[in-house]
């Protein structure tokens, strides 16, 4: 429900377009110190290491269409459709828990196999 | 915002118990007969294709636990962790838009990686 009264959803959605625009120190403005995060790498403790995982995305980043963002009091989902350099669509979703304004909690979900796929063509194109 | 009256969300809770529960005929009843679906392997068009993708999960899947649910009057998304025999834990998200009772499309993520790598060690596996 793209514009309801969710203050889940008002910092989910404010985090995904800070990211969308490339401007890392704004969405990590959204992410709490103590943050969990379960990713396809595995699980990311605390905002540094949260850093470490995005800040390098961001910077493959070319462009994300939203698909779908709802969100209650405490929780959101946002769903999106990412371009980025190494892979043409890699869509993501991602359900917050939102406390005070931050994101504590994330489950990450997306498809590594095409990242894995152009990261070893990569290693193995003629240099 | 699970129990929500979303009749979307409706739709996709009911699909969602039906496979959860094993039940392929109940679950394939909530699938329209045209849906496109856009999966990490592909995009799947129709229920016999549908069927020929999640019939072989639900063989593997052992349990499920809901993460999120939120939904509007078309648009539903659905997150959960699966627990498979090869990969203990799968999480996955699924927006899907309906009409009429039926999914008539469907955004469906989860990592492929883990269950790259358990087919592999299978496959290498002494027989």
């Amino acid at each position: 429900m793209i514009g309801s009264t969710s203050p889940a959803l008002e910092v989910a959605l404010a985090y995904y377009k800070a990211w969308t625009n490339h401007d890392l120190e704004k969405a990590m403005s959204y992410i709490a110190d103590d943050i969990v995060c379960d990713a396809p790498a595995g699980r990311l403790v605390g905002a540094a290491a949260y850093r470490d995982f995005i800040g390098p995305f961001l910077q493959i980043l070319t462009g994300s269409e939203l698909v779908a963002a709802f969100g209650d009091d405490e929780k959101a989902v946002v769903m999106y459709d990412t371009e980025t350099l190494p892979v043409e669509s890699a869509p993501g979703a991602e359900c917050v828990t939102v406390k005070d304004g931050k994101i504590t909690r994330s489950l990450f979900i997306f498809n590594r196999v095409p990242f894995d796929a152009a990261r070893r063509a990569q290693a193995n194109a003629p240099t």
